[in-house]
């Protein structure tokens, strides 16, 4: 039998010069975990997705784990509905959704609030969900969820339905909710937008009364009273991870969309509350959480969101110490645990969230990889510039669950 | 008219790092011809078909001249029957066979020896092949013929054939030998199926009363009386290499898999019994050969099997003493003759055979190429890890005969 494999990813990880500080976070923080595995194995270069290539994280993952995004990328509802839990199969058109605050005038629903005053799950977004579940009626099958604050899912069910089909979300108060319109001239598609519309219309009446906004309008708070579904997405036929590798997996992460990412994949995907996807996350839980998993998984993804977030804020200091602490609290704990005899622990990032630029570029990421007889380079830190002297080069991360696959002796020969 | 090209491939060349020598056998071993190859030329690190792609020698010399294996692959028996001088025709199928040893027992037929005592071309495996040939009759036309030691190939031929079919070798002693199934619906596979039983049959027959057996029986010595097929494998349609990229080419080579490549490709493939393929090999004929063929050819691949031999053997020590007599007696003989001015010379490997494994993985290999205005990079050592910062960084070895084509200017402009 073969090795286990841990594949680390600090999500947005990367980063690139930043002319004020001169050089990049990874170069400024004390990393010393991160720096061993540096030394004690095999550093390069890698492509998330292909040189050139602005990956999403969900895009990346998919990648990562060895999926053509290109051929497989549902787009972001079907994954953020996998990730708050509800079933998608393939087929399904599902879309991310607000709570929001609407008022009627002149016949047309106006946006006053994109987030109903970030209600909560506390504040009865389930009990508002479950009104809409059973009183809307429409001409298909159909589950709506409340996700994480504000947020919810719609998922669609039946024949003849298309995510070719735009918001209804107009992304700013102050303008009516978009009438949802086909973007395709596939029939599907205009049955989608209409039953969508309806949704949003019924939705609307079911929450406008519903004694939860009743109360909250009587202490001054705004009313969830309208639900604004964005990013339809339908899920393909996709072969699973363990079918098609022969390898057991599990995805530990705290962000819906990674999880939804598992979850497609048929992957196994641990929920555990302290696990947030956010800088209030018990890191050190999902180190656990991850070895846990490792037990009885041959590949163990773990995901760390919140050096990301410091990249979409521009925040150098803060990405600083949030990859300190991933190093201590994850990378090192990871390390104190595993055989490298037995195991193959990979570090990188699924893309480069620039403070300089504050979203997600396609500058190539550093990727270390350690087990016993993984080969050693002279290169001694983990960073953007040092690993580009490492003895993997530069390679397409489409191609590293294979490279990881072969470290852990976990896949065949080509010929003879 | 352009430069000639010397492909030198040291197979299985390419190592990990050993835990227990702190080095691989390319950083331990004395070699400097290659060396000087390094520092005359250009260097980097090549994925033999793609990163994360475990090759065997045959699918990776396929794409080390340019041929993408996931098109044009046959198979093992094919090659080998190539290898062994034996004709295959594009739809052909064609199997590995071995002479063994069996016995009936309640009319079955049980393998005893999976080498009938390592018989050899010596003690009459010619002549028992000719009786087979002569005496057995099938519905298809076929030929059987010896190849090296207790080996022998089979291609069948004619309309109706599919090389979905399992083995015939139990490949251990002590079991029956196996009945021939299809593995596909195709009705040709289990027609195919039905044919090659049929021949165990008729031949074990013809073999049991053979006067060479009878002899073997009086001497105590295990009869060769079964032929067990396996690997089977169907010739594809494939541009000739000549036609191709009208360039004439040799490859020059002890190994049957390897010199089947060669005859699959239409290249000239010279016969010399010093050339085993084997540690036994007469390497400085090798190079002899190599340089000879280059005098009316092209392009002249070179191969040698032993230093992958001491791979698969686990044989750190072994491999590091091959890979210093490859150095002295073919990179070494082969650098002395050639023009620099007007020869190509690359030296690489078609796979990483860690002793630390003991079978082919797929780390990239390290490549060097040299010919008068090749790029020089600071790179003085040919080893895995020094190779990584040449001036040719990582590529694909699909691509690396046209690289040799383009420095040997036998290969056009796209566009002006």
């Amino acid at each position: 039998m073969g090795r286990k494999i841990v594949l680390i990813v600090g999500d947005g990880m990367a980063d690139r010069f930043d002319p004020d500080r001169g050089e990049t976070p990874l170069q400024a923080a004390d990393v010393p975990n991160m720096d061993e595995l540096a030394r004690r194995g095999s550093t390069g270069l890698m492509d998330p997705i292909r040189a050139g290539v602005r990956p999403g994280s969900d895009t990346a993952h998919l990648a990562l784990l060895g999926y053509d995004p290109f051929e497989v990328y549902p787009g972001r509802g079907p994954l953020e509905a996998l990730g708050a839990g509800v079933e998608v199969r393939p087929g399904d058109v599902a879309f991310r959704c607000n709570f929001a605050t609407v008022r009627e005038e002149n016949g047309e629903l106006i946006v006053e609030d994109r987030r109903a005053g970030r209600i909560s799950e506390d504040e009865g977004t389930p009990e508002l969900a479950e009104a809409v579940n059973e009183e809307v009626d429409l001409p298909v099958e159909f589950e709506f969820r409340e996700a994480v604050g504000h947020r919810a899912v719609l998922v669609l069910r039946g024949e003849d339905l298309s995510a070719d089909v735009t918001d209804a979300d107009p992304k700013r108060p102050g303008r009516p909710v978009k009438k949802v319109k086909p973007t395709s001239s596939d029939p599907a598609a205009e049955r989608t937008a209409e039953i969508v519309n309806e949704f949003v219309r019924q939705a609307h009446e079911v929450l406008e009364e519903h004694p939860i906004n009743e109360e909250r309008r009587e202490r001054g708070e705004p009313p969830a009273n309208a639900i604004l579904p964005r990013g339809a997405g339908q899920l393909r036929e996709v072969e699973e991870f363990e079918e098609r590798y022969d390898v057991s997996g599990a995805v530990v992460a705290g962000a819906s969309l990674i999880k939804g990412i598992g979850r497609m994949l048929g992957m196994t995907v641990p929920e555990d509350e302290r696990i947030t996807g956010r800088r209030d996350t018990d890191l050190r839980r999902k180190a656990e959480l991850a070895l846990e998993c490792l037990e009885d998984h041959d590949l163990v993804l773990v995901n760390f969101n919140a050096v990301d977030e410091m990249g979409h804020d521009g925040d150098f200091e803060g990405k600083v110490e949030m990859l300190e602490r991933m190093d201590r609290d994850l990378v090192g704990r990871i390390l104190d645990e595993v055989d490298p005899g037995e195991t193959v622990v990979c570090l990188t990032a699924d893309h480069t969230t620039p403070v300089t630029v504050g979203d997600h570029t396609a500058d190539p990421v550093p990727v270390a990889i350690w087990t016993e007889d993984a080969r050693r380079d002279e290169v001694d830190r983990f960073d953007e510039i040092s690993v580009a002297r490492g003895c993997l080069g530069r390679f397409s991360g489409m191609r590293l669950l294979d490279v990881l696959r072969d470290l852990a002796d976990l896949i065949e020969k080509f010929g003879a």
